[in-house]
């Protein structure tokens, strides 16, 4: 059976690994929301938010990879199935159908706002217990939170 | 409420639209399942295969956005939120955790098998509906099933 | 006398002819009108719709092209000049003057859905008599009618 | 009603106004002559006029883009739509049909002699009244002046 | 022994193949022609004709890619090898030693019109069996009538 | 005591070293007030007027070396401190806290009109004394008065 | 009144907003300071420092950005304006006129230590308060103290 | 008749057309046995080896051009046609279908290996005739040894 | 003599001086290392494990080079040459002659495991002393042990 | 014989003509002069000097180009040939060997200078016959001034 | 006195030398040459002719500069001022004025036949002496016999 | 065992082996000490001599991988490790610690001057024995020559 060496102690091994596999769901959600809410905007500004969402999509996915790969480079498996993402997601329900241009930044608004919260204490969970993987989640985080000013200042 | 002017008569757009929206649940699940596998596979052939499924992502997340924009384009809302995904896309289960070379290559075979499947079918149904849309169908069955060759011969 | 080699029988060559003729004068004429309101725009949103509509400029030359040069292709002289353009367009006058945005955006809507509709008749009639040409319009019409969505999703 | 502000006193800006709209409209004119050429030519030298026409065309679209947008900072509205360049062109009229590789230099050599000849006159007229768009004058016409002497030596 | 898994029935696979192998055959022959023509070439036209055909070369290596691949994809095993091409080829002798310019130009005409005279025939055997393809077909045959039409267009 | 050999007699220095310095802090003080506005906009158009922006504080800070470095040239030291930008700019104070889209239109409306007018003066004062130093005004002149169109466009 | 949502306690947001605004007034003014000796200085090494200090410029204008759109992202106006920076800026005095290569490096040296110790307890007070700005901070140190060592090391 | 005039003696002329000829066959079958395989192989290093044949068709492409080129330069017209290679080759018979990775790549290390032993006594023929055309020689012959040596090894 | 000023205390500059020193050695090691390896390894995984190790290569001698510069930066002497290297490499004794592709990616698990283990003693003893190259251990050790993660996958 | 039309009367095409030519062999001269002192400088600040060198053969590289094809475009034959340069330039003569870095700027210094006077007088003796090729001198003289400025910096 | 230290005799020094001189000297002037008859050439072949001369002055360019700084290398300081050229060259006497495209072509053959010839004495001579300067000689030459080539096929 | 087949006898096989590897440890050498002088270079020359050595460090890293892949292409296992390179290479001992920019040119004339004796003889030593290896020998050293000459005309 396939042990990759971990530089870690088993108990911070088993809480990075929780804040890094709920990383993983939650950016991966992300990206599906954005995308979900590109396709289908509508009104005035559809343009500027069709644009915009694409951006937080490459942020979500590149960011998912990273860390979906720093679980397997610490020895955890990563999960990012679509069954996996839908059930444990820390994203709300996204409406169904077409969604005008402000509702779509209040859904965005929210969204960010779930994730980059889990993210803070995922910060504060794992800076013990390893410090590689605390320093990826506030640089996701300075990202997620650059997006959530954008769209919260487009409704301001 | 928002109504975009389709082209088709509405039988037409009906049979179009089941069409795009299965599609687009294929293409955003191949593209899950594919990196999936991207972060778990191992063995010898590793390096190969993680760098090879890159390659089937981004073909799925480029055809899917594809996709959903002409369902969009036809005045049909797309539906790639995980939930949606999870529940209707056409292929399989994919095992958790880490998985040897041979066996995500099977995976592939299997995954890209069933989705080939069902975009012949597209391609049949949509012919007389809606040409544009069944050569968009054409071409990402084009592409999909040269990727089927690569996994196929890699198992030969 | 010039005469290129047609791989076309002379029924088939008069049907491609007249399709290829029609679509070289609404790209043309859709180039134009797009450069119109690109320059006369105002109000909220100028830059938004300003740098969309330079997006159609580009669809709609590089179209053109490719239209025209396929009538040379098959031994038919293409004719692009001013007038003609001026007098065969299927696009309605477009209006002078400074042009408000939603204004802009109705001009659009307009504009393409006239090409977009001799686009799918073209597209039916080339289907037996050259499937190469046909290809080409189905193509056109798939750019045309995404541009389409997008100018209604804005007034949506 | 929208009335941009501009830095001209009433006369300068009736003088500029027009000589702005009679260069886009020979501008415009220019590219779809020497697209109509670029696709109609036939002869040994089919290729290198081919391949050359392009040059112009891009030289003549990138300067109807620069001459439009001068006049809209000038709060003039400007006229770019096929009618109006039909009906003003300072270039005269194409043949239609195929034309042989020297025929179509000596277009070319017409065309473009006919536009600088106006464009000189323009540079006269506005030096007084805006140098800004003198200036802008100034580097077209140097730029024609350059597509003219080529297409001579060819003939000489 | 390995046997890719086939969309197609025998039948189809039958005629697909035959008209992949062909296909294959005659872009590979067309790119040592246009080569051998590129390096034998004399006269006043020698610069042009001498890039042209690098475009030409182009154009049927990447298309030869493209046709072996998708036999490959179909579970056929392509063949591209010297003698084979020597002996099935649809393009006739081409003359050795140095060609003069137009009869440079002359023989790519014959050699494209042989050429496309057999894809026009590949496009309607494969449209029943599989209409992936044949619309790799189609995107081919008007490639290669672009290029017929340039070289006519020269001796024009 | 360095003393660069300027080609200007003691007249024509004078003259054209205060258009330079006063062109200097013009520009740097509209790169500062763009840089501003884009981080404290807020408003619907929040997206579009922030990318906006950064055109303008580009424009701005290329402009302004060049006019430095054309001071150095001719043997002028040129002043961009702070303080003195801070003294001798000619656009108005800027407003602090957050700013809504139409007012932030408005401040670069104004403010690129009090800098246009300033270079007109420069572009009149300095076409004797040097005509490099003219024809640098003339540019830069061209390029702020356009986005000041952009600007009122949007208000249009 | 718009107010972005914070993730930080009132107590932590006033000490990382002090701390932002004074790194973006800095910022600001290593980026002007830079420029200012980029265009005065004088003497053998003027080629070297010139490009040299187009560097700092670089490094101070995409980090200030950074900081300004950090304290936006936390709901705080940042101030950029040229009476803020002359004001409060931690560098001294830019001495005017021409300046001495060796003097040149010597102010630079002078500006980057005085911004670095205002750069180092802003690391020492955010690290509570604030992880993510403290590692914006960090980040920027190192180049600033990159940027210390190279203009210590040519005085060497 | 077309004499282009030689550099060499008769003698010297003589020696090394038949080398650049000689070298000519060579390099055009070996980029279509390396495609051959390209498109043929199978088994668990389908991947890597389908790759890296790629790169042995470039460096075959690339360097028969410039063999070709080398023998027009000194008067001596180039013959890569179909028939000759098929017939002139120095590379043994490909076989035909599928291929295993491991006999694939047997197959390419054969193939180098015979064209490199004649490469070398081309490099011994050409010395004294023409020191320019073995410089040529000793470069194509450094990178098919290159090749030769990345096959062996994995093998070894 | 030479002393760039330091930012930090004389304890805390010892501190991090021999972390600094001790990882340039590892890094310049590993480069070398992976560098053997690259040009020795043989076997069937020849061509995926010699470009992995390039990618090592470039990672090893990027991150010295920051290191390097980061003990400058801090007034201090860093020293990467060959004796002291060979001397103090925190890396086992690399086989010399041919190594088989397995054996090869054992060396590379060991010789990360090694430079990891250590990378983490620096990040833990470097926080108080100095984040600034606390953050830059923190960055190199993610890269490290990702490149681990991979070598070990492929022993899987 | 070939005579291409001018726009210009007969007198104002002798004034400009004369110009035109005194440029192009002022500026040929000043290429190779840099390029002989390029190659031939020595001493501490060689490589910058070295460097900076090139940028000024670019600088008169492509406006030599520029000059001469007016000079066609007014259908007067320019002439560049090296014994006209050598006779009728307006730089000095250039030292023969090596050459002391404060050497080499001072040969430039004279050089730029020399130059510089010529073209302002051309600016003044076209003003009227030609504004285009006046603008063009304008612009030239601008880089070589600003190249005047660089190399007297490095001697203050 | 500056002496770069040489790895060759005396005798060989002067050998490699002269060498180096005439070269350099034969370079240059080709340049002027190619672009002397760029700028004059008149006729239909005008564009081509005019388009592949600007190649041969990049050949001419970068390889002038390649022998020059090898006699630098060598300890020689090279002299490539234009009376050096216009006194010294291996290149007849090129005619002044307006050049018909066929002459042109003839003026180009001569002038790289006269060049060549030197250059293989040159090859000859320096074999021995130094054969670095020798390599770069067969590089040389194989590039103008390329251009030799090109121009007789165009007369062929 | 691992034999990769070579074209060459026993004895010249030892010849080259010897001069491949002598070459492979000055190259990795000069790297090493390159980047050495790189970090701990001082002076008013700093900038020049630390962006110059990078361009020998790129320089020795990209011929030692060429020199070390041709000994594996000879069936000869180079060995570039530290303690190897530390042993024989035949460049003197660098100095520890900081270096004066005079000290640091000086350091690499005579580093480079060692490599460069050595690299003639290999040029000597492999012309009968491997004209591939020997021309590969003659492009390093036309490189090294060349920045050996720069340094030299530094200390000019």
């Amino acid at each position: 059976m396939y042990v990759a060496k971990s530089p870690l102690s088993d108990a911070d091994q088993k809480t990075v690994s929780e804040a890094l596999q709920g990383a993983l769901v939650d950016l991966v959600d992300l990206s599906l929301v954005a995308k979900q809410v590109h396709w289908n905007v509508i009104g005035p500004r559809f343009r500027s938010v069709h644009l915009q969402l694409d951006e937080v999509v490459d942020t979500a996915r590149q960011h998912s990879d990273t860390v979906a790969e720093r679980a397997s480079t610490l020895g955890v498996s990563p999960d990012g199935r679509a069954a996996t993402v839908a059930q444990s997601s820390g994203i709300g329900k996204t409406p169904e159908g077409w969604i005008k241009d402000a509702d779509a930044i209040g859904v965005l608004v929210d969204a960010l706002g779930a994730v980059i919260t889990r993210f803070r204490e995922r910060i504060d969970a794992t800076g013990e217990a390893d410090p590689v993987s605390q320093d990826i989640f506030i640089g996701i985080t300075a990202d997620l939170e650059k997006h959530h000013w954008m769209f919260q200042a487009e409704n301001g």
